[in-house]
Parts: structure tokens; sequence; C-alpha cells
């Protein structure tokens, strides 16, 4: 079914707040998983809905995100065991208003769980002018290279830069496959790709649940790993223990500067413009479509969704959440 | 043949300096040049000798390496059309500089030409106790994933972190070969692997020489083209054309920061090295040997090898350095 854009937030946040999540964090949410669905991100979209409520449910009542040290560069926040859908929005604008006065910061975040696109919290930095980096480890799932036991999370990445037309957007994972992946396969009885996966005894299997006791692989032999291995020691730095068996327990890590401290800020924004160009207007291998940049696919049905100003949600999906709001 | 580390520093410092580099640069470029061959990275070592000189013929008297503009967290450099094998140690000194009094610092560095081994210079501010990461883009060569234009250098990535024992160095490049890589295989008549390479047409090939014509592709599909597009776009804020057609027009960008912004210093180091051990006492692949930690065979290498007191060179090589020597 089709749900226009400002009721599905007003769903996702009337639901968020039923199960006793504060209006502001209710509100931020909300945003984050609708404009998931208008990128086109469906499975990030209202369907985490429930697994956030779950998670509410099993946890006693949050505190207040709170910054627990700064200075004119730097800040850590405790994100008082609150969803980092909310807490990475707070946590980005704190680098942001850092970065403003100061040119550039880092944020380090801890006592948070369940984020959403990481490319969602470093646009919003590029919308205002910032490159701003992002990356955060997950719940230990994927083996090093040459190796068979869960030490890394899926880890994703992502760094946004300003431009003269949208911002220029890069978000990838840094595990061969994703939990939601391995899940959905499952749930369809579906097999793994070849190579994305050992059993617990750490041989290759393509089986869901072999995979789920196992480990997956890190993408991209070993400077997959490499990258994988960055975004966990960044990680420490915010906090995170050095192998995160348990949700809650990760390190978000947030850069972002300012790029006029090294080029004149418009002059740089033409630059990143005239890059995508270039990028778009390259010679396609032979039978393929135009050269694609990362990010934009995203920022291109975003428009068109929001022109439309409606979300496609999944009826058994919007069932559920409705049942969610009367059970309470 | 085996050569002192000190004559090895000093035959490549008087190489240099016989064909017009400052002694200052030439005395740093030659330190690296050793280090490359202590770290087990031969034709990284003396062999590029060669190619520097070469370029030390072709090109006018370089100028000194210089600040253009500087503030406490951030500075750009004009290498003065020197070799970047010593405009990125002064670069990177300049990133830890300004780092030690703000905490954090971007560097951005153009008009230079010819690095090394980007560890290089990210161990240098680890042992500093900073945290450093440090891009550069290269001369184009390799293509966009679904492209098969030369757009992007084999931009290489890397990131070093401070620990209680050594430095985790990090440090990759983000093409499916390099220009190195390419020319060895041609001169020993051998084929590429399949899938890194494109010819002029846009056609999968294995044949060196159409490669060079053609264009590699990017490591890891769309994953490692997003990060070598990354690094394009931070090369374009030290400077860089936004595609790089003659060695020189590269942009440089290096990062340092304190993690005592984020978490005591001294914690963090230990977290670092404790997540090494667990790496390293993790279970291996089946019949694979102990499970790798980026970097750290480099840094055994150099111990042994500085022990040892002597680095290897090839005696072809080093009769063309002497020949160098003496026809100038």
């Amino acid at each position: 079914m089709e749900i226009r854009i400002h009721d599905a937030i007003d769903l996702a946040e009337r639901t968020l707040t039923r199960y006793g999540m504060r209006a502001r964090y209710a509100r931020m949410t909300a945003e984050h998983l609708v404009d998931a669905a208008l990128c086109g991100h469906e499975f990030a979209s209202l369907p985490r809905l429930l697994a956030i409520v779950e998670e509410l449910r099993r946890k006693p009542p949050a505190g207040e995100a709170h910054v627990v040290r700064e200075n004119e560069r730097s800040a850590v926040i405790d994100g008082g065991d609150n969803v980092a859908y909310a807490v990475s929005v707070i946590a980005v604008d704190k680098a942001i208003e850092l970065a403003r006065k100061s040119g550039i910061a880092v944020v380090g975040v801890r006592n948070t769980w369940f984020s959403g696109r990481l490319a969602y919290y470093v646009e919003r930095a590029a919308r205002q002018g910032f490159v701003a980096m992002h990356t955060t480890n997950t719940t230990a799932r994927v083996a090093p290279y040459g190796g068979i036991d869960r030490l890394f999370g899926t880890n994703p990445f992502a760094i946004a830069f300003p431009a003269n037309d949208e911002p220029l957007v890069v978000d990838f994972g840094t595990a061969a496959t994703t939990w939601g992946e391995t899940i959905l396969r499952k749930n369809k009885g579906e097999l793994l790709p070849d190579g994305v996966a050992v059993d617990a005894q750490g041989s290759p299997t393509r089986d869901p649940d072999a995979a789920l006791a196992g480990a997956f692989l890190p993408w991209g032999g070993h400077r997959g790993y490499a990258m994988s291995l960055v975004i966990q020691l960044l990680a420490l730095l915010a906090g995170s223990e050095p192998v995160v068996k348990e949700s809650g327990k990760f390190g978000l890590f947030f850069l972002a500067f300012d790029p006029g401290l090294l080029m004149p800020a418009d002059q740089y924004k033409a630059r990143v413009t005239e890059l995508r160009q270039i990028i778009k207007a390259t010679r396609p291998a032979p039978g393929a479509g135009q050269v694609r940049v990362p990010g934009d696919a995203s920022l291109r049905k975003r428009k068109e969704n929001t022109a439309a100003g409606v979300i496609r949600v999944d009826d058994r999906i919007y069932s559920r959440i409705l049942a969610l709001l009367d059970s309470r």
C-alpha cells in the first residue's frame, strides 16, 4: 500500500512514543525511517519499527543522551541507551556545531543501539557545507581475512562531500554479506552466494543458518578486512569493546571538517560537481548503462518519491504496526 | 648483493644530490627507500632511485616546499615540484605539529610527484601518539566501476593507530592491479590475472600492453570504486585536477589527531594492542597459518633486517646506480 509521507512519519513517531521513546527521539527516528523509504531502501524503512519496538520492550526506560566531555574540537557522547537513529543525529549535529566553530571536529558515541543508513547522517553535514565521515562497528559476525571466528561487525563506512548540486555520499558495509540479507535468504529458503560465509567449524557454507552460527567473511579479501579493522579501531576510540558480543556496546565515530580549511569552499563544491559530471559522461562498459556515482540513485529516488508525496509499505508490515499501536 | 644500512642510505643520498636534489630532501628520500627494503618491499626500495633520477633529469631545478596557508588546525603545502618522498615527510610533520597544538589537523599538498609507501608517513605520526590518515590520487589509470575510461589513480589509502607495542598500520591501493605489477608482468612476458583490466575499447584483457593502453579496474567492485572516488575527492581538496593526466598534478591529503580527544591516550593504545593480540590468537581457516594483522609483516621484517644490519639489492640495480653516480 501507499502512505502519504507525513502520515508515515506520524505513524512511526506515534508507535515509538507509545513504547516509551522520548518524543524528540521518536521524531528523529521516524524521519530517518521514512527517508529510507523515499530513497528506495524499503527494508531499512518502516519494517525496522518492529525490531526497534521489540528492543524498546526488552530494555529499561532510557535516559537522555548527553555529552560526557567536550572541547572546541571534540566531544564524547553517552547515548543513554537510546536508539542510534536519534543519537547519531545528535552526534552529527554536535560535530557540525564544533566544526563550524573550529573548522574540524571528531565526536565519539557509546551506549546506543541500532542505527540506520549511515549516509543519512553524513549527508546532513554535507548539506551544511562540511565533509563528514562516520563509521560504526556492530555486533561481531565477521571473521578477519584468513580466520573463521567472529571478531568484527559488518562495520559500515560513510563519507559525504558538499557539492554545487547534491552532496556526493558514499556508504558501504565491509562484510561480504549482511545480517539482514542472510535473514531474508533464510526466510525465503534461498542459499547465500559463494564465498560470503563459513560455518562454525570454519568450512565455507551457503546455508544461512550455518552462516549465522558461523561467521561472515569480509568483503574484498585482505583489503576489505583491513577496512573493517580500521572501523573497529575507530570504534575502540569511541568506547567500544575490542570484540562486541552484544548490541549496544558499539563505538560510533564522526569526523566533520570545513573544506574551506584547504581551499575556498565554493571552489571545492564546484570541483565535486565537476567530477560527478565527468563520471556520468564517461564511457560505460560494453552493454552497460551510464556509469553510476555512489549515492546518486538514492538521491534521485528521494526526489521522485518526495514529488509523488507517498511511500510504499508492505501491507503485512503496516498491519503489524497498527497491531503494535493497539496492543499497548 | 647485501649493503649495510648506512651505506645504502648514503649511496641513495649521494645519487639524489648528484642530480640536483637538495641535501635535506635527498636524505629524507634515501631513508624512506632504505626503510622500504628493510620492510621487505624491494621493488619500492633502491630500484625507485632510477625512476626518481630520470624525473630529476627531465625537470627544471625545484624550489623549496613551502606552506601556502596555515591556521592552527590546517595547512596547505606547495611541494615546490619536489619529490613527494620528501614533501610528504614535511607534510606529515606539519600535521603532527598542528595536532600537537590543537588536537586535530588536516594538511593538503600539491605540486609534488612520486611518493613511496604511504604507510611510512602515517606510521611516523602514530609513533608520536597520533591517529593519522593519508591518501593521494595518482595519474589516471583506473576506470570507475561499470566504466572503461581512465579517471582515477591507483589511489592508495593509509591509516595508522598508536599502540602499546608497535603502531598498527593499514596501507592499501584501491585498484585491482598496479602500474608496477603490470610493467613487471610485461617485462617477464606474463599475463595479468583475470578481471583486473580492460583494453582501449573496454574489453577485458590480460595483456599488460593492452591494459596499459586501456584502463585498470577498481578492486572490490562498486565498493572499491567508491573508496577510490573518496580518495579522488580528498585529492581535489588538496588541489588536484578532477582527472590527473600527468604526474605532479596530484592532491595529497593528511589527517592527524590525538586519540586523547576521545579517551585517555594510554588506554587507547592498550586497547589497540589488545585487539591485535585477539586477532593473532583467533582460529585460522582450515589449513591456513596464523591470522595476519595488516602491516605487521613489514614491522617484523624491519626488525629482523635492522638487527642483521643490511639490505639486499639486486646486482644489476646496484651497477646502474653506480653508473648514475659516475655519469654525471
